[in-house]
């Protein structure tokens, strides 16, 4: 390595920068008071999106985890119940918020990211009455984060909303990565979109966005969402600018994430012969599991960084890598090469 | 059957009618204003439990669901994270009040009732920091009854208990059978009491006492126990009548346990031969798990109706039997010979 | 004073004990599982409690703090609003429980106890819409505890009935003391009834049984309440023992109230002459204000202490003498001498 | 009228959109993931405005709601207490969010706008103990929306400081248009700074900027507010698009105000003929009282619109007029003779 290499941010796919092409976007942007509904651009990006997801209507939020929070909000009622996986963002990543400011009440089903057993499921939820809390909501993640990129298998999510109808409770998906879902196994997005009453869907991760996510659903629950959105303090006013990024960002930077998962495939193949892998890699993510390994994940990332490479510590042993727009060939080359001589060490 | 035969229910021992022994004791309470914590008899059962438990005070509350709701808040901050079983009466028949008034976050582990596996919950508490939400206690049940009444071994529950001190996170038990424990196992109170951080503990199930619960900790948890009390609208006035019939039931009520125990496995003897018994007992619940049975759980509990017999419907195929102070041994042998008949039908 | 002498406690009419009469009711008191809806002594009482007020239903709580609270939720949805005075016992007295656990947002109106101008209160409500908080509920109290035992007048409650009606807002009445105004204005309590879409009323002041109230209102709303005393913790078991009391109380302590008003009108006598009397007396509190006066209220209730006689300070130069069942005329007469020798000085 | 009239809207200082200069700003910015820290323009802005008011440290949010709510989570635990006067913006406009997520109980003074009493909020304070809910903190808003955009003059805020300091309770500002009072008193930002706890202040409204304010406060409360905003769902990723927005603004938007309250003065010069001014102007808000006026608000503002002119309507008899960066002279004069012609007819 010498000065001269550029940094190679491996760490998450958040950190991406926007593109010259989308900068000019944002600076021409059309923009309004979105308080008032009055800015083109995002009524314009969530027609897009809500069409896209075969839903009708959508609602733009300043991040991921508000567009979620707003959904469970819209589906269960303070009290009532939220089935999820022990893993799942929405219990893990949002700081708490389903129970703190929704005071909903969650249980799990074991972390087993995208490979959910839906027959488990079923058996966990309590039907409405005077003694137990009532499930309301079942809520998976496409793809899946801890999972390491899982994909839920069509199949499965068919199976879901299956039990979810039997048992007349709301099915959510956290599709931050749904794009990823999308191009990995070819599925059509409305085909997603119709298995769920609500979905949150983000811009500003494989997408490349500088902020923003979205919720999908229907218009009378869209409609309450809005006031969820200024409760939670999401209500923005000339958001167009976010919104112009991120309609550039789903015309342009959606098939290209099949380069992303390559690219991840070939850092997976650098590491696996280490026996790190923790999971195959079906999309942007190489979940590492340093359990057996010499290096555990605080000591891999320093020494990595060292060689200006980034790496995300998720747990003692537990590391992650992740590809996205802001690298280039040349880069996960050399990331895959230090990663590899730093495990074979 | 004749009409004259007397009901026997089964159903919870929480049907208990105070005898007139403890009736007695509550006619002639000492009695003062509590929320000023001039109740005398109040104040002398708060302290005979927490010396029961080795712990420096109790917290009398009206009812056990109170009891739980107050130590968990006092536990964990809202956003902050629980976890316990997926069938904890504390996510279960509390109806959603940690999450909806403590905004506290849970995650469970699957519903094995007092089968824990310290590994398994050791493995799902998140270190405090900026990203996860983190873990600040750990609620089991003993006995435990979705578990049928089993009794969680000692050994399992000192694991816990280092697990807990591993992670620096506290550890609450939901005691509101606990006697039952203490008796099945011959395990001290003052055993049990010492490795928890907090525990509740009910005087109005298998005790007989009409009313009433108390949380167990620290002195100044116990002090901040009692804002939480008044919030909840827990601060009742002259509850030295109620905590009277609870002093009467720690005096006579404990030992007898023994009798309750040996009548549910003179029920469980009369059902196992139809393959219905859920779990062995140990105590004084008798789960049964109809699934592969021709009765369901509402046919079985109305066909016992019938017979002055009364069941408790847990779910389509799940039914429990309780035994419990208001009984006698000739309505358990006349319950064991109608169920046992119905079964064989 | 001699050592003799009894205690005088003016402090509060929570610290009655039960009567002989009283005991003797809760000792042979018919119960049941009042959870389960099996208590008919509670059944008994709340029949009784929502024919009095001519309303559909009512249900028994283990304080006043929970049945206001209970009422609050039935009315107000998270984030909606509720309109109160500064000095509301329910966002005074009741440890925040309306904004922490039912997420209530509330405004007041300044502190004038009894003497309400419905059209101040017209004023703030606001309507439903997309932008400011609607508010949902209107509550007052009668009698109003910091406004001195002062009765509303039911002129004001029926112009405040008019108001409410205009907005579409419910009205709630804390009645606590609801007896006292019905005694000391002759005014039946199913005339107060009619006008609230729910009351709270208290079995455990001025009535002097040892612990309980109800909340009063539609089947529909006492439906839901069933299920919010549980998630506050307060379902109790056999809470027929309480009930029984309450029952006794209605039959024979209301009429006596005015028995309660005159001795409080004497006392007011008393400490009049030295230009502390808050505001007039009307029913069974005394409100004393020492701005002017050389004594605080810590050093006049020391130094009454020391003569047995307990008087309750609310703030640096506010306290309250309080009449009730516990107090004879010779306790009255002293205690009205001791606290003018002390004023004297 | 002819249609090429181009639209004034005075409805709201919200409603501006980026100049080119600012949208340049945007453009050009350098940007980072803000979670993670590493957004230098969001990091400047936040170093910036936290030294403009001689605080440790700013955090950028969303939104002005975002920001009042997370620096009323920093100072009012749940079940705590806000005080606030009854039109305040964080008890109106922000969905109830204190109450819903923060748990927070809020009591109020009278409505007087920027006309505060501070004896009047001295004899509201409750201290801390067992009873009452103890007050934490009070909340002002410079300048006063609701207030008819009125200037809390520094004298009184020095002395609810010293009522603040005496009671040990927090002290925050709503300081969204705070820039209108450092220009309309001439009082630097960094005194008003010095009398607060906590300060929002927001680029969106009267500084143009499309999105975006700020939370100051010390940097212990910062580093708290960083979990709070999370929480909320206010982390944004490359939020340095916004915040080069922000700190165009401040560098050039705050002076001009002035001419914002010149042009508000002639508008209401136009319609104070009229007895209609609800308050003299001081700021860039013109407040309408339509009580004694043959239109209503929904009137004046229709015929208005007809005319090209936009008003905002805040009640049936209330409206506003405001004046911002969007407007020019030749349009703020055509407004004025279309509102005193229509006021006249």
């Amino acid at each position: 390595m010498t000065v001269a290499d550029a940094l190679v941010d491996l760490r998450s796919d958040t950190v991406t920068r926007p593109t010259a092409g989308m900068r000019e976007a944002m600076a021409t942007a059309d923009v309004g008071d979105d308080v008032y509904g009055e800015d083109p651009t995002v009524n314009a990006l969530e027609a897009e999106v809500a069409a896209l997801f075969g839903h009708e209507a959508a609602l733009f939020a300043p991040s991921g985890s508000m567009a979620n929070q707003i959904a469970l909000q819209l589906l269960v009622s303070p009290g009532n119940e939220l089935l999820c996986d022990a893993d799942a963002h929405v219990v893990t990543y949002e700081i708490g918020a389903a129970a703190a400011y929704g005071g909903i009440s969650s249980r799990t089903w074991p972390a087993v990211g995208a490979d959910i057993d839906p027959e488990t499921v079923a058996g966990m939820i309590r039907p409405d009455g005077y003694f137990a809390v009532p499930t309301r909501a079942i809520a998976v993640e496409q793809t899946h984060n801890r999972g390491g990129g899982g994909v839920i298998p069509l199949a499965t999510l068919r199976e879901l909303r299956r039990v979810a109808d039997d048992a007349e409770v709301a099915l959510h998906c956290d599709g931050a990565r749904i794009w990823h879902a999308h191009v990995a196994d070819a599925v059509p997005l409305i085909e997603y979109g119709q298995l769920f009453d609500t979905l949150s869907v983000c811009l500003s991760k494989g997408l490349g966005a500088p902020v923003g996510s979205l919720v999908v659903g229907s218009a009378e629950k869209i409609e309450r969402a809005r006031m969820i959105r200024k409760r939670m303090g999401g209500g923005m006013r000339q958001a167009g600018i976010l919104a112009a990024a991120g309609r550039y960002a789903l015309a342009h930077h959606v098939d290209r994430l099949a380069e992303d998962h390559a690219r991840a495939a070939r850092l997976a193949e650098a590491v696996a012969p280490f026996g790190v892998l923790a999971a195959p890699v079906r999309t942007n993510l190489v979940p590492l599991d340093l359990t057996k390994h010499a290096l555990d994940a605080r000591a891999l990332a320093a020494a990595a960084r060292e060689e200006r490479v980034l790496v995300s510590v998720l747990g003692p042993r537990t590391a992650r890598l992740v590809t996205h727009l802001d690298l280039d060939d040349a880069g996960v080359t050399r990331a895959a090469a230090v990663l590899g001589r730093l495990l074979a060490a």
